[in-house]
């Protein structure tokens, strides 16, 4: 075996369109804003919801700013209740009651991921339209991932899951 | 199902001690290496090796910085002989050639991730010493992840695959 540096290798081709949607509560920090769309449109998505201020740092986001398109909305419920209606699974990334290990969870193709604020989370009233939440073991302090962090993993695992798309 | 948001939930358990340790080249960035030490502590990480400076941020590794040990060294070839002579497989995180897609790499329980530099990866001298190299999948712009978010998501599969330790 031998391993060098590739530093530009090309990506992968899906096959079909990623159906995978970031929706995004109002975030305290336009830094985990930006770190989500790099990882996201790393992952193939195209398209991220966001509500509220949605100023990127791009330096952190880099060329995903311009290769996702980044919708801002003033409130949450029309989008979600749009999201339903054109067959998106509303999939909340939250430590609730009756939420499933992400370990174990099959993400429909068509998810909407909907992510809370870094600190209070995703408000009851966002919760209550939910169709499923997923949370991600925590074995150690702090006892939660930070917020963009969740949101990675929660991208990996639906990529792995649809790695065609 | 009622989704209550939880917000100091119990972590799990693990039913023996985390065998995952992180090494890292030296950072550009501390933000990165922070991040870094919140979720490895998270995910039941007990031990970090770094290089170089490791000035944390203590803002964003939170209770992490405590809960973990914290090692610094000044190069990193002596520290990966001696992991490997303690039985820890040396598994690098990068792009490169020969490397394997993480998606279907089977993490050995005793495995030192190595994690490169920002923008330089890891240099041709580490990549000598490792045993593999795992890559995570990407399908958009701007075609890698960065570093800490990568560390991330192969945090996330580590433990998905060794949920009890």
């Amino acid at each position: 075996m031998s391993f060098e540096h590739q530093r530009h290798k090309p990506p992968r081709e899906l096959s079909r369109p990623r159906e995978l949607l970031v929706v995004c509560a109002p975030l305290r920090s336009n830094v985990n804003l930006s770190r989500i769309v790099r990882a996201a449109s790393c992952c193939g998505v195209e398209r991220i919801i966001c509500t509220g201020q949605a100023k990127l740092d791009r330096k952190i986001a880099r060329d995903g700013a311009d290769a996702i398109a980044i919708e801002t909305h003033r409130t949450l419920p029309p989008v979600l209740a749009e999201l339903k209606r054109d067959g998106y699974r509303l999939v909340g990334l939250e430590q609730t009651t009756d939420s499933c290990d992400m370990h174990h969870y099959q993400f429909p193709r068509r998810t909407a991921l909907v992510v809370g604020n870094e600190r209070t989370g995703l408000t009851p009233e966002l919760l209550a339209l939910l169709d499923d939440v997923v949370e991600i073991p925590v074995w150690g302090m702090p006892y939660s991932y930070n917020a963009a962090t969740a949101t990675m993993m929660a991208l990996y695992e639906y990529c792995r899951q649809w790695p065609e798309g």
